[in-house]
């Protein structure tokens, strides 16, 4: 068993009208002056955004807004908002939105308290020892960033998506309200969904068998997830199950499901490369991508898969076959992408053939031209990235 | 589904070793000068409490010792320490044992920083608003303290033993090196185990069915226990399920099982009339009480004692007979416990009948002379109270 850290310190509050609390969170973290980070129309249409923005006037604390983050966030955003703050004297940013407009708020907290160039810490050149203090409002589960410590973005100089994580970025306060969530599409859903199962399968798929209780947490979670995303794809306004995967969401990125075992992290690096060459959305890739990878790495640890397939997926355990029942616990999962809506191999994320010189080019990059390699279950090199991307062309 | 929030901000740091970075940690939580506080000798005889010692001393971090903690933690030695940090001028109580030395160390945390009487805040008549930093090297997992906001602390002076539970309380870091537990006793083990289960218990005896995740988290931590636990009976220095266990208790009282339900405690707090009057180990009086406080509210919740019984006591389900099930289930943790060295009933636990003015005693003081209620899934009076009690006499 691996030694671990496990810190978590957002303070979660959970529930109807929770984001009423905004603002004595805002002041009780030390904001006094705050930069109200968000995406695109949906925070404004919803009425969110204003209400935030009331509140936080009500209660005597300026904010200056800054819109606009798209999904993959974009490192010029972060840099203008860097400029804002430094400009505005801001010092607290809250994130009222998904993961994208969390991660973006991240970096920009980095940026400001640090001289040279935010980018750095994603190229691993420098690391934070500083930084303005993050909330958000969560609109979005999904990529897990309101527990997590990670920030993920990217660099349209390049089209290079990396990223950082610092335990100083762990957002002090997440406002979740489960029917912030009734408006998003079936297709964001389902993305989503993906997206933080993934979080908990990457950790999962390990050679270390023997930390039973992350385990068990691990089969936990995932099957819950499983059932709810069904229910709230039937009815988007059904309470209990968008507060299931809400809070899934949280619990399946924020270390919790890491505690004792190595972590993978293969299948999310394979996907950067997706989403940074066609802007697709990240869930969408990680399903593109996992069962090609899924069979490429089976007999690094066979009964993990077999157990994945039995206590996850409800595969009848065929004792006598155990690279059997595996397959088809990977054949499960992909009936359940197909079921939400989500692809299984690239044509069907990119709606045609992916070229033999965009795999060239995508492994260059996640291989960091040959020099870096991936993963932990199975550490692929350049090779292997190649073999993987192929596999999934579908 | 209850509106909740969770707050664990207790960096976790889990492993062989993990004590070696004690004085790091103390450093990076802002104290110069500490008391270090602890029990008796097994901290002394193991060498742990001479290795911190010396690796603050190293790091230049000034402490004095606080030793003479005992089960049920008494009032009259928090007072004593309170008036050592004044004098010394503590900044940082770092305690070194477990739930009844981390329970110490809050009392006095919490009195350093008020002028007025300490068990003000256990007779709610104070809230804190400042406390100084908690902090612990676990070294019997049992009371979920090291991560919690719960303080118990028992008053001589009338044998009353009261609960304080205050966010600001939860501990800084918490150091859990398993093999430390290597040496705790088979009773005291099961005693533990039977407690930190217990912790569960009483948020997983609920009305609120809506809260699946929580509830699947809850059985799955429950399953995993159980079967750790007679791993280490059979074999003391078993690290993998010393590990479950030590991480296990964290979990089970951190909050984490209570998120979106209501939560009970009745047991509990029934089981403290009995260890306040007889001093025995709190997790030998829950096994004492939970079957007969279960069967007495068996009908609250039936569908409830049924799941228990089914997906964590792997009882067959007869679906013909939901109450047989349900009793069948409790039937099963009285077969755990004992097999596990625990009572069943107050006899098996002091040896002897209790007496009818015994029962009329603990029900005074439960129910505070006929004041208070307890419980939660049924809210119990004093005669409710007496019934439970009296069933389980044994």
């Amino acid at each position: 068993m691996k030694d671990f850290n496990y810190y978590a310190p957002t303070e979660v509050v959970f529930g109807r009208q929770s984001e009423e609390q905004v603002a004595r969170l805002v002041r009780k973290y030390g904001g006094t002056k705050v930069l109200v980070h968000y995406g695109g129309k949906s925070a404004e249409r919803s009425g969110l955004l204003d209400k935030v923005c009331r509140l936080l006037t009500e209660s005597g604390i300026g904010f200056v807004k800054l819109g606009g983050v798209v999904p993959n966030p974009r490192l010029s955003l972060a840099r203008k908002g860097i400029g804002i703050c430094k400009e505005e004297g801001i010092d607290f940013i809250l994130a009222v939105g998904g993961g994208s407009v969390i991660d973006s708020s991240k970096c920009i907290a980095y940026g400001v308290c640090y001289d040279g160039d935010v980018w750095d810490f994603y190229l691993g050149k420098a690391k934070a020892t500083a930084m303005l203090p993050v909330a958000c409002v969560l609109t979005i589960p999904a990529a897990g960033s309101e527990m997590s410590e990670a920030s993920v973005i990217t660099n349209e100089d390049g089209d290079v998506k990396l990223g950082y994580g610092n335990n100083l970025s762990r957002p002090k306060f997440a406002i979740m309200n489960p029917e912030r969530t009734f408006t998003l599409p079936p297709y964001q859903t389902a993305a989503g969904v993906t997206d933080m199962m993934m979080h908990t399968m990457e950790r999962y798929f390990t050679k270390d068998d023997d930390m039973d209780l992350t385990t068990d947490l691990a089969e936990a979670m995932l099957r819950n997830i499983r059932t709810a995303v069904f229910a709230v794809l039937k009815n988007p306004e059904d309470y209990r199950y968008r507060a299931q995967i809400m809070w899934g969401g949280s619990l399946m990125h924020n270390g919790l499901t890491g505690c004792g075992v190595a972590d993978d992290w293969a299948t999310h690096q394979l996907e950067h490369e997706l989403s940074g060459m066609f802007d697709v959305t990240h869930g969408a890739g990680l399903a593109a991508i996992w069962p090609s990878w899924a069979r490429y790495v089976l007999h690094e640890n066979l009964s993990r898969f077999v157990r994945f397939a039995v206590n996850v997926m409800d595969v009848p355990n065929d004792f006598t076959d155990p690279e059997g029942t595996a397959l088809k616990g990977i054949e499960a999962m992909e009936r359940f992408y197909h079921a939400i809506g989500m692809p299984v191999n690239i044509r069907e994320l990119i709606g045609r053939e992916i070229t033999d010189e965009e795999i060239r080019e995508m492994t260059r990059k996640c291989s960091r031209n040959g020099a870096a390699t991936c993963g932990c279950l199975k550490v692929l090199k350049a090779e292997d990235m190649k073999a993987i991307y192929t596999m999934a062309k579908g």
